[in-house]
């Protein structure tokens, strides 16, 4: 089959069989046509015209030796630095497209940290079954180029508990029974991007696990119209906006969404599980997949961060005050805070390396510099909202509706008092507003930033751990004339790529 | 007739006549019960609740010498330094009971300011007829304590040319007409904030103005109810929620408001008007009413920055990590941050002195601090929130609707996941978090902090101002053991507290 | 005798006995010539003299009603917020004068403590033993007009085990001996500010103590000239510099200095011993003293901002940038951060109030904006000097020396190639360089930014314990509808004056 | 000739012929051994030896194809991305066994920048003699292994004024004569890095020229050696130290400086002029020359960050406090920034790309992530600094002279109460505690973090005109459903490697 168009994407959720999503309460029929998805319906389908539009198929598209054909960079395993800088640069570009986050790529994630973790389970402890069904998988996905949402972060109960010890023992997704065809699964995971507008889901455990969370420590990928989904989709800022008539207010264009995941029960067959009780794997499993989409957060919150200083550009021509030096100051000052994210993401992605010896992929970003990238992002898109804010001016938070634009007898005044300079119309001025507005306080531009891929914490853990203070202090007391024990070689430099080679 | 319970503002305000305002694109009937607008009612309620409730009703409020009784804190004129304080210490607490900006201290500080530049009109110009009419003036508001809104911020149209050369001449309000019993005016303030929900609108000229621009120097205050006015209720985030049933994603509590305020042709007659073409005087005003309102910030903000505290602090111990160390700090941090605003408004109010010779009143702020204040205000909040966001954890972003909490199908799922420890249930944890989400994010907690009282660069201007550079240099010369010409003196702190007696 | 002036201050010095001081491995005759102290009592002397200055004199001076005549405010008992207001404004104003810390404050502080701390004793529990030997101690020093330092800090062995579980047991300052005429008293105390050039030491405990610890839990004054006193003074960056000849590299005016005090079983009569294995109160003692001086940062280190501030001004003059928009951004943005602390500084003193019952004195700071003052002086200083090296140019870090400017061979070269505008000369140019340097890298302005009166942890730790986060729920809980159980009353607002109360 | 040694390096600068180098105002013999500049010599040396040593020969060493045969990295042109990265990653690592600035940058910078200007003027305009005099040089310097400096900063005058507009002409280095032999230079250089201990320098024209500044729009080499070229060496922060004996206070033994270099009617011959009165082309070598330059500050500004993490690090252990929460918090943060700030610059290397046609070189790195890289440097030490010096404690501003530690007196007392844990002996921590001061205060990690490779408003200035307002507006405008001109295609992405292309 190959790859699809954005069209046959659409018609694939359209015959999925019946899933239970809610959302605001209530059981929606149709994704594809709701006013409260189609926004996300839409976002993601932009990932698959990617592929077919001029400026970025040939970012969008990859040649996979395992199918031997082209496939959609968003199911694409990474075979060297050039396909994890690319992957930064699409985000970016999609972002622009798109002005929201286009939620494929936890899925993508998903394939290369599984793709990874099965080749190490094999050549590690010579086990070959993980890695042959996955390599299956992955051809069904190439092959159909399917939707995939990546589930990690369970609802977790009691934080300071491991899920073994948690007074709901449902907490963390787990086995609730071994059959001989395959498992019963039963969990939630919260948090999950896109998981109402996919295909399939791939289940990964979220954290690192001791033997007695063995049933925890499970890997798999079911379609999501498999009996027992239940799906229940978040609220977000303005989202009550989009089931308003008119095309401004609620920015109907695009949106991303996420939801809660509810397996009650669900049956997977042996062939979709990658992994099973192996406990002692789980947070190798969630250190990959992590570094991955920390990395990615580079392209896509770049990408918000030009749509953000674009719009604070034209609303600052808007009302004549673009050459302003305070105005061009903060401009400025945004683009720095922007570049920098990104460059840490590009850093993390040409400074990747190859981590399994044998097959087609296994190129892993350099932990460091994902975690770089992740924690700016955790920082700067709030200071980013706030220059734009501050260039927007105060009717940022105070623009009247479309509808007040649109009825006759404000028409006239509204036109006349939101208008700045006399080349832009109110309606001009009124649109930016609102698309600054919903983008520079968006979930995915400010609380995502903040939590995906793992919370800032979660970064600076795995900074402290990659960063040697040994080889620091060793450097440190050479230099004040002190005794060195250390061993000095290779390792002085501290930016070990990854600890999972040892 | 003296203290107003908030029943009987609330009676008041049925008993306008009929006002054009504007939600939506519909008129609104009546505001105290339309769902968009009635939290906005609530809200500035509040502040006439507070003279009778026991936690507040001290510093709520105040000896008025002009009507020898009590009056409403929110209709005093500061008779010295504790005024000044009370007013932060009182816009705090408030915060805690509205959780939104309750809308009165721009009409109580536009009477401050009419205050202090009638007086000095007096005195520096021997004119005592705006003055007497201001004392008028001030005797109704007390005596019927009215809810005032205050409207400056003019919708400007282009930002770089004077009022007078803009290419539409109504982008800033200007008299249309005089008429021996008063003056047709005309003309949009943007951005004014509770304009919907008041009995009378103070308007105040928003910059500095030239003799050209003379027509535009205007003060003068109207009843809401006047022919040809027009409100214009703006939008804000979330605002579509309220509109909703169910009691918890909207925070239907209480909220606030800000719309355009439209004068197509209003009469004012004489005994009105506090400023007529006087464009001397413009720029004092304007710096007078800005210091008092950039000072205010210090109140509402730390009292908006409390709630959000608050939430975070609740939302964690709900997941169990309240006593790790890193929530901790990140706490320590908001508290840090939120104190450090609200210790510039007490300094910029201990610091405040008279500034007219005569009258019972005329107290100002420390302008340099109530600089300091607002800009210190432009900045905080966001990272407050962005800690917030922190430690509630993603599910800030993806939390279930009350509706669905309702839904029987997933009700049971739904408090099973939603809960961290035993303590807490689903619905608490989904309470809090749309309260964090709904206020972290709000128009006042943010874009207001940002532009409310003048925009970060309009603070800029002012400390650059205030402060004496000249004076500093010569500092560093005398210990740089250069020769200094500056005459030493008492000049020699650079914190005068204002040129405005020069 | 009263008031002495500086001179007298400075013949004082040389009339002390024989104390061991070291300066750079060598024993100093006397500190009033040595060219490495001689900054030192310079700076202190300052405070004396500007009880005479017309400038300062009325700031400087304060009515004691101890011995009935005017006293240097910096041996006063401060009896109302206006007293705590003047302290920071007498500090800010000499600091102008000085660049450099004056070094007298903890003495003074240490005063204000012990006479709290003592008079609660006497109120608490009844015993006025110490009250009445402070008092008399009190008398003396008001007036003879005492250099008085102030000794806290302990050199602390292993921060993480109490003074009782040292290896080292003197690792703290200890009684080692009681006899009947008094105690022997044997350790060190590190970084005390102006130790070499006092005329007596405040000995104070450094931390909470428990029973264990009750040796350690001694307050104490003595003559800096007693018998088994040493001084071992520190260095300081640039200090090798003041043993040059030329009066511009290095800043030879002005300076302070820091050193450890070792006490080697130095006796102290009863009659100078103000707390005596009181433990229990040794962590009240420290929070009263911390809070004193954390307050006084703002005027202190505000001070030397606008040296900073005024430094970087002329010097952008001198090469004709002073007007550029970027230029004048920077310069407002320290001011900004100046007076941001010095604001938190103006609201700590303001919101100060009596913690005793009896007595004339007793005033305290508001311990939480006595924090965020000291919290923003951890930080601010730093950005200010990164600011000011930024507009001075790269040749704060390069330029020549004095001695270069005067050798024949180079001076009109240098003349000519130092020089900006035309109205400045090279000399102008390299005084006010060298100024900036010496002033904005000092370990007065940075080291003890961050370190003096406690380093930033212990601020977020009094802060943490300061601010109600039970209440900051309970106001949260209220809001979002839920049930709160804490008693609603004036505790409502979270600025608790002080924990000393209860 | 070939790689020299450290060694052989250093013999030569006692080669040179007797340049006229003034160093406190006095003349210097031998740079080699006066120790003011000796640890300025150890520190360049150290770029020669690094092509001898284990650990870092790998990256020290490259093949030129010019000479064809292996030469010094610092002397190489580069060749590909991999010569860019390589560049950052020996810069790191050489930092760490100097902890100052090595300067041997600038003058690698200005060879690679000579080649892409020498050669684009060939390409370009057919004009081949600039390129075939710098190519005879460049393999002269490679052949010789030569220590260059490079000199780019003019001492500048008025800062408003155009070099031919200075009313002193001699501001900018300028062309005084002509010749037939060569030229005649006269003008002063400021702030030039490790300008007393090189072979040769390379004289750069310092901003863009218009025609008539044509005089001033020269570059060219000369031996230091040369009549007329005089030298005033700087002063540094902590200088005076170095005159001391001692082997701790001072750290000596590694060092940088910066000196001005003064010009007095200097013969150039003819094959050594690579640029002469070709105004035009200035703007762009300044431009092509900065890049370059703050590129590489990601990866000696760097390595500057670990040794002050070590530092930090080693001495929180030598007070037992290194577990601790916040300690290992700030920990991560210094970690964070550091490498933030290396990502950059991996990032400006990995897209760096070929900016000319022809020949075996002429790679440049990507402007963009250049300026952010630098843009970074600018702030974060002082923040890396601020927490270094928290983590220490205040003994960092107070701590004794190695001369107290070594007299019989003290030493007993002194070894006592500097130590912490016993594991550590009071000098490692004085050892420790002089390093981080010496280091962290410096001119090398602050002030050259600011203004090295153009101050922070330059790299703003490049930011701005990279970045593609344009660009981003019309993304935003398209998001906005408004109407967008500009052409899709390539160029939607506003990461340009650069404008030379053009």
């Amino acid at each position: 089959m190959g790859l699809r168009t954005g069209d046959q994407y659409v018609d694939g959720l359209r015959n999925r069989k019946h899933v239970e999503i809610y959302v605001l309460g209530k059981q929606v029929d149709d994704v594809t046509t709701h006013p409260f998805l189609r926004p996300s319906v839409k976002a993601f389908k932009a990932t698959f015209d990617a592929a077919f539009e001029e400026d970025t198929k040939e970012l969008a598209r990859a040649y996979s030796p395992f199918i031997n054909e082209e496939v959609n960079r968003f199911v694409h395993i990474h075979r060297g630095p050039e396909d994890l800088v690319a992957k930064v640069k699409l985000l970016r570009r999609l972002s622009h497209k798109v002005g929201a986050c286009f939620q494929r790529c936890v899925g993508w994630d998903a394939l290369n940290t599984l793709f990874i973790i099965t080749t190490r389970i094999s050549e590690v402890e010579g086990r070959r079954t993980y890695l042959e069904r996955f390599l299956n998988y992955l051809k069904y996905v190439q092959r159909n180029d399917l939707a995939l949402a990546g589930a990690m972060t369970d609802v977790k109960g009691v934080r300071t508990l491991r899920p073994s010890e948690q007074p709901n023992l449902d907490s963390y997704v787990h086995v609730a029974e071994e059959r001989s065809d395959g498992i019963i699964v039963r969990g939630a995971k919260a948090n999950i991007t896109g998981i109402a507008v996919v295909d399939e889901v791939i289940v990964m455990p979220t954290r690192a696990m001791t033997e007695k969370d063995a049933d925890y420590a499970i890997s798999f990928a079911i379609p999501l119209d498999s009996p027992g989904v239940k799906v229940v989709v978040g609220r977000q800022v303005n989202d009550a906006r989009r089931l308003e008539d008119g095309e401004i207010d609620g920015l109907p264009y695009f949106f991303n969404h996420e939801g809660m995941l509810i397996l009650e029960d669900v049956f997977v067959p042996w062939d979709r599980v990658f992994l099973y009780k192996d406990w002692a794997w789980a947070g190798q499993l969630v250190e990959v997949f992590s570094s991955f989409h920390r990395q990615g957060y580079a392209g896509c919150k770049a990408g918000l961060g030009d749509v953000v200083i674009g719009a604070a550009y034209n609303l600052a021509k808007q009302i004549g005050v673009a050459d302003k030096a305070h105005v061009q100051d903060k401009l400025t000052e945004m683009v720095f805070l922007n570049e920098t994210m990104y460059s840490a993401g590009l850093a993390a992605s040409w400074e990747g390396r190859k981590v399994v010896s044998s097959g087609d992929g296994g190129w892993w970003v350099n932990p460091m510099y994902a975690n770089v990238t992740k924690q700016l992002v955790t920082r700067f898109p709030y200071e980013i909202a706030r220059l734009a804010h501050d260039i927007a001016g105060g009717i940022i938070g105070t623009a009247p509706s479309e509808a007040d634009l649109r009825n006759p007898s404000l028409k006239g005044l509204l036109e006349k008092y939101l208008q700045g300079v006399q080349e832009y119309s109110a309606e001009e001025r009124l649109r930016m507003l609102r698309l600054l507005e919903n983008i520079s306080l968006s979930v995915a531009y400010l609380i995502e930033s903040v939590h995906g891929a793992g919370s800032p914490e979660a970064q600076r853990i795995s900074m402290r751990r990659l960063y040697d203070l040994q080889i620091a202090e060793a450097i440190s007391k050479r230099l004040a004339g002190l005794k060195v024990k250390i061993q000095w070689g290779k390792s002085i430099e501290p930016h070990r790529p990854s600890d999972i080679e040892k």
